[in-house]
C-alpha cells in the first residue's frame, strides 16, 4: 500500500531530527528566549529582506490562523475569505470563537479576486445600513489556496494595492508556502510575500518540521503585544527552542526550498500520470496537491492499493479525489502509482 | 412629508402608554419579579396554547437573538440561516461576538427551505473531516422574513420535522410575527407557531410596544439557566415591569392583533398603488413590508414628498425601494401616497 | 406595607413620562438618528463643559459595562476594579464574557485606592513574567460606589493622575451618578468626572428615567467604531428617540439634579432615625443608599411593615441591611419608617 | 555555570527522542488517527484503572486548561481555584478569553480546603442574587500545585466528594503529575486520581516529552464533541502520532515514574543543601520544586555561578528564590550546587 493522502503523513526532514537529537541535551531558557529561536528569526528577516521584520513561532496552522485574526482585527471587524477558505471551512469555527465573523467572497480556484475585494468594501461603505454589519478589517489569503492554486505576483500586487488603499491589512496563510515558492512557472518569491503582506506566515507543518508556523510581519507595528496573545490563545510552547531549532535548519542551505522542490517535481510526474490517461483536473496545480476528476469505479479499484482523499462527498459517477506529495514522498511510490494507475484504470 | 421608512417610527400604542403612565407611580419589585409580567407571561402562554412554556421578556431584537443562539449552541456548534438572514448582515456581528458561527443557506425570498437543510445536514455527517468543521447545531428562521414572506403552514411542519429528525433546535425570530400572523391567506397560527418552533419570540418593538421581545420555549427545559445569561448579555431590564405592563396590554383583548391587522391592511392597500401603475415587485409580500422596483426618476420625484429606504445600493436605471407600515400608519398618510405617485410616475 | 429596596422600584419621574406621551405619536429616524437625541447629547456636552464630548445613549447598566470595557480594552488587558465592584460580583460574568479578566484591588468601603492602583501597575511591568500575565488596561471605578461612598475630588484627580501617568484609560461606571453628585460635602461635579474620567456613564434608570445610561467620553477618539459595538453587544435600542427624550427631559431645568436631591435628603433623614436608635452603620453613605446593621429580632418585626434587602448572608446575631431611596420616596413613607422603628427596635 | 531555572530546559528522555527518530519515516494518519495514539490511549487507560475512559492527547498546558475548561462549563458558569492559581495568574487571560470567570478561593500552599470550596457553593446559592453572579461551575486544582505542594487522598477525596455533592465536576491540572506521584510520602496514586476527579491532564511537556499533554476523563460523557473543540482552541496537532509516540514511551516500562522519579529524587538532596545552611522554605515541597528564602545578597553571590528564578519581587533584604530540577538534571550539577552554596552563603 503506497500513501498519497496528505503532506504530514511522515516525522520531520532528517537534518531537522538531526539537529534536534544533537540539541537534545543542552539546556536552554523557554517560550523562545533562547539563541536558536533568535537565529532563527534572523534567518526568516534575511530570507524575507526585511531586516526589521517581527517574527514569532507558533505550532500550527488553525492556532496562527486565531491568533493573527484576533490581533489584527478590531471588536466591530471581520475577515474578508475565499469562501473556500480553510479558515471558513476547516477550522471548527476558531476564528469565530474569537469573536470574528469571516465574510465571505467568492472563490475563483481557491483564490480571492482583488476588483471583487474592492468592490464589496466600495459597496460595504455605501450602503447606509453599514454600521449595523461587520466591517471588513482584513483580508486573508492562502498561498498555495486549499487547491493548490497560486497568486500571479500581479495579481498578489493588486490585492495589496486594493488592501492598502482601503487601510486594511493582507494576511497570508503560508501552511504550505514552500510548495508554492518552488512551484514552476511561480513569479512570486519570499520577498515578495514580505513586501505585498502586511503578515503572513511560513508553514513548516507540512514542509519539513514535525510542527510549527514562523509568522512574520514586515512592520512589527502590526503586531503589538503578540507575545501575552500567542500565550492566551495557548500557541505559546514552553520548550520554545524546539521551533527555533527546526526553523534554523530549515533555513539554512536553502533546505525548506530543497524540500518543497522535491514534493513538488514529484507531484508534477505524478499529475502527468492521470493526464496521460485523459482525467480531468478541476484545478491547474503546480504545486504538491493534485486534484483530479476519476470515475467511482476506478477509484474502488485503486483504494485497493494506494491511499488517497476524496474531496467532498462521493458523485454519483465520478468524484473529485486528491494525491499529496510531500518533502519526504519517494520517487518510486509515484512509479508504483503508475503501474497501479495502469491496471486500474 | 410622509413617512414609510420602519415601522418604529413613533412610540407605543396608545393603550400601551394608557397603561405605563396608570401605573407609573407603583412601586415593584425589580428584573421581572412583578405581578404584570408574571400575568403577561400567562396570558403569552395561553395564547400559544401551551402552558408549560418558559417565557422571557428581553429589551430587543439583536439582543434576543444573540441570548437564545448562544443559550441553544453548545461550543462546537452554529446557527443553519439564509444568507440575508438578519443575524448574518444586520447584527454587526452579535452571534460571531458570541463565539459561533451563522452557516448560511440559501435564500427563496428570505426564507429557507426544508430540503435543503436536510441535506447540509446530511451532507455535513457524511463529510469524513467533518469534526474539522463547525457542525449546525440549530436552525433559524425569522416569520416575517426580512422581504416581508411567510412561510406556510406546511413548510413550517417540514422545517420542524427536519430539526427534530436531525435533534436540532428551531428557533424564529418573530420580531415582525404580529405582522405574519394577520396576514391575508397565510395558514400558520400563534399555536402552530408554539407547536413546531422550539424556541422563538414574539416581537413587541415593532408592533406596538415601546420594545420588548417576548421569548417562548414550550419545553422549558430548552433555556436552562437562561436569566443569569439574560444578564450577562446585557439584556436585563432593572424596571422589568414595564416589559410586563407592555405585553399583558398587547395581550390582553387581541390588541397585539389588532394592531398588526391595522398595518397590514394599510401595506396591502399602499402595494395596490404600485400594483396599478405597473410596477415590478421582487418579493410578494403578504404583511407590513413592500419592496417594490422603481425607476431612480420616479425615487428622486418622491423622496421631495415622501421617505421610504432604498434596498441595498442604487442601481443603474431603477432600484428596489421599501415601505414599511406599521401599527401607528394613518390610512391618510397612504391616501396622501397614492396621490404623490399619481404626479410622481 | 412601604417598600425601600432599590431605587428602580417606579416608573419614570412624572416630568418624563409626560414628554414620553407628548411625543409618542410623532415620527423619528431610528437608532438614535433623531433630533430628540442630537439635543440630549448637546444638553449632555454643555452640563459636562465638554463642547466635544462623544455621548452615547444605551439601555442598561451591565450592558453599558460590558459594551465601553470591550471597547477600551486591547484582547491581552483585563480591568482593574475593587474586589466588590458591580462587574466584579453582579454582572453574571458579562465582562468575562467579552473575553477580559476583572483584575480586583483591596476595596475601601467600595473605593480603590490610588496608590494600591499605581502600586499593581508598577508591580505588574517589574514581573518577569508580566507577558504571560493579563495587562491591567485600564481602571474601573463607581461614584457613588455599591456601597453609597463617594470619592472626593483629590482622590478622584489622583487616581486620574495614576491612569494618565501610566497611560490607561479611567472609567466610571455612574448608574447613581446623580445622588452622587448632589451629596451634601461632596466636593466633585459633573464636569470635574468629565475631566478627569476618559469615559463615564450618568445612569438614568436609577436617577428618573424608565431606563437608559448616557456614556460620555470627553476626547471621542476614545470610543471609535463605538456605534457597531453598540449594536454588536445588543444594547442599540431602535426607538433611540425614547433615550433621547429622557435624557434630554432630565438634563432640562436641572430635573436630574433635582430628582437626585429629593432621594438623598430624604435618605438622610432615613439615616438619621437609625442613627438615633444608635444602630451601627459600616459604611458612611452621603447618598441614597444607608447601610445599618441591625439586630436579626428587629430585622424579623420590620418586615411585616417594611420591606428592604439584607445586604449579604443573614448573620448569627445581626445583619447589614441596605435601605435605598430614590426620586420617588414619598416624605410620608420615611415618616411612617420612624414610627414603625420606634415599635419595632 | 550550571541551571535550575525549570523543567522544560531540555529536549525529551533519550528513550523518547529515540522512537521519535525510528518512527520518523513512517506513514501515518494525522489528527490522532494513527496506531501509537491508539496504543498510547491504551496504555494510559490501563494506568489509571479506567478501562473505558477518554483519553485526548493535546500540545501544552495552557491551551489544555482553557480548552477543558471552556468544554466543561456552560455559559454562565465559572471556574472555582484557588487565587494562585496558574489559570488565574500565568495564563494571560486565556480562561477569559473562552468567556469563563476564575473565581477565586483562598489558597493554603496553593492548594484549596474542601470545606471552602463547599462553603463557597452554600453560600453563592443562598445570596438572593444568586442569579446576577457567575455560578461556581467548575473546580479547577492542580497536583502538584504552584508550589510544588500536594494534595493527601483525604483531601483529594473530600475535594471530590464537595463536587459530586454539588454536581460540579472536579478537574486537576497535572502539568507536573509524575513528581506529584513519586514524592515521598504521598498516598496519592494515579488511579486515585482517575477516580476521584472527573478530567485531569497527565503532564508530558515538564515529565519527559518535548511536549504533550494527556487529558483523562473516566467518563467519556463528560467531554463530548472534544475533538471539534480541540481544533477549535488550536490545539490539534496534524502529526498527532508525535504525541502518542512520546506518551507510548513514557508508558512503557515505567518511563513516566522512573523519569520523575530522578528528579525527585535530587530535588531532595538539594533541598538538604539549603536546609543545612538554615535557609527557611515557605512551602514544604517533597516534588521537583524547591522554594527557598535567601538573603539578597547570597542571591547576587549565587547568580555568579548557576541559574534560579526570583519567585516575584526581589524583597528588601531578602527574595523568595525557586529551584526545580527535572528528569534530566545530572547529579554532578547538584553536587557542584552545594559546592557554590557553600562559598557563596
Amino acid at each position: 500500500m503506497i500513501h498519497f493522502d496528505t503532506d504530514y503523513m511522515e516525522g520531520a526532514h532528517p537534518e531537522v531530527m538531526r539537529r534536534l537529537m544533537e540539541t537534545n541535551d543542552e539546556q536552554t531558557a523557554g517560550y523562545g528566549a533562547d539563541a536558536y529561536t533568535a537565529h532563527a528569526k534572523e534567518l526568516i528577516r534575511q530570507a524575507c529582506g526585511q531586516p526589521q521584520a517581527a517574527v514569532h513561532l507558533l505550532v500550527g496552522g488553525t492556532q496562527t490562523n486565531a491568533t493573527v485574526i484576533d490581533a489584527l482585527l478590531a471588536r466591530h471587524e471581520g475577515v474578508l475569505a475565499a469562501e473556500t477558505a480553510h479558515i471558513n471551512v476547516h477550522e471548527a469555527g476558531a476564528i469565530e470563537a474569537t469573536g470574528h465573523k469571516v465574510i465571505t467572497l467568492p472563490t475563483h480556484s481557491g483564490k480571492v479576486r482583488a476588483d471583487e475585494v474592492a468592490a464589496y468594501i466600495r459597496d460595504f461603505y455605501r450602503d447606509d445600513t453599514y454600521e449595523h454589519m461587520v466591517a471588513p478589517g482584513m483580508l486573508y489569503i492562502s498561498h498555495p489556496t486549499e487547491y493548490g492554486t497560486l497568486y500571479t505576483l500581479a495579481e498578489l500586487e493588486a490585492l495589496s494595492r486594493v488592501c492598502r488603499e482601503t487601510g486594511i491589512p493582507c494576511y497570508m496563510d503560508g501552511a504550505r508556502l514552500g510548495y508554492g515558492l518552488v512551484a514552476e512557472g511561480t513569479d512570486v518569491t519570499l520577498q515578495d510575500i514580505a513586501r505585498l503582506c502586511d503578515v503572513f506566515y511560513i508553514g513548516g507543518t507540512k514542509v519539513g518540521a514535525l510542527f510549527g508556523e514562523a509568522v512574520v510581519a514586515s512592520d512589527p507595528r502590526r503586531l503589538p503585544h503578540f507575545f501575552p496573545l500567542i500565550k492566551q490563545h495557548g500557541a505559546l510552547l514552553a520548550k520554545g527552542r524546539l521551533l527555533g531549532i527546526q526553523f534554523e535548519t530549515l533555513f539554512t542551505e536553502g533546505l525548506y526550498w530543497r524540500a518543497a522542490d522535491h514534493a513538488v517535481r514529484l507531484a508534477q510526474k505524478l499529475k502527468q500520470l492521470f493526464v496521460a490517461k485523459g482525467y480531468r483536473f478541476p484545478f491547474d496545480s503546480p504545486t504538491n496537491q493534485q486534484f483530479v476528476c476519476l470515475p467511482n469505479e476506478v477509484i474502488d479499484r485503486l483504494l485497493a492499493h494506494v491511499t488517497f482523499e476524496l474531496w467532498g462527498p462521493r458523485g454519483e459517477r465520478e468524484t473529485v479525489v486528491r494525491f499529496v506529495t510531500s518533502w519526504a514522498t519517494r520517487e518510486e511510490d509515484v512509479e508504483k502509482l503508475g503501474e497501479i494507475l495502469a491496471i486500474c484504470s
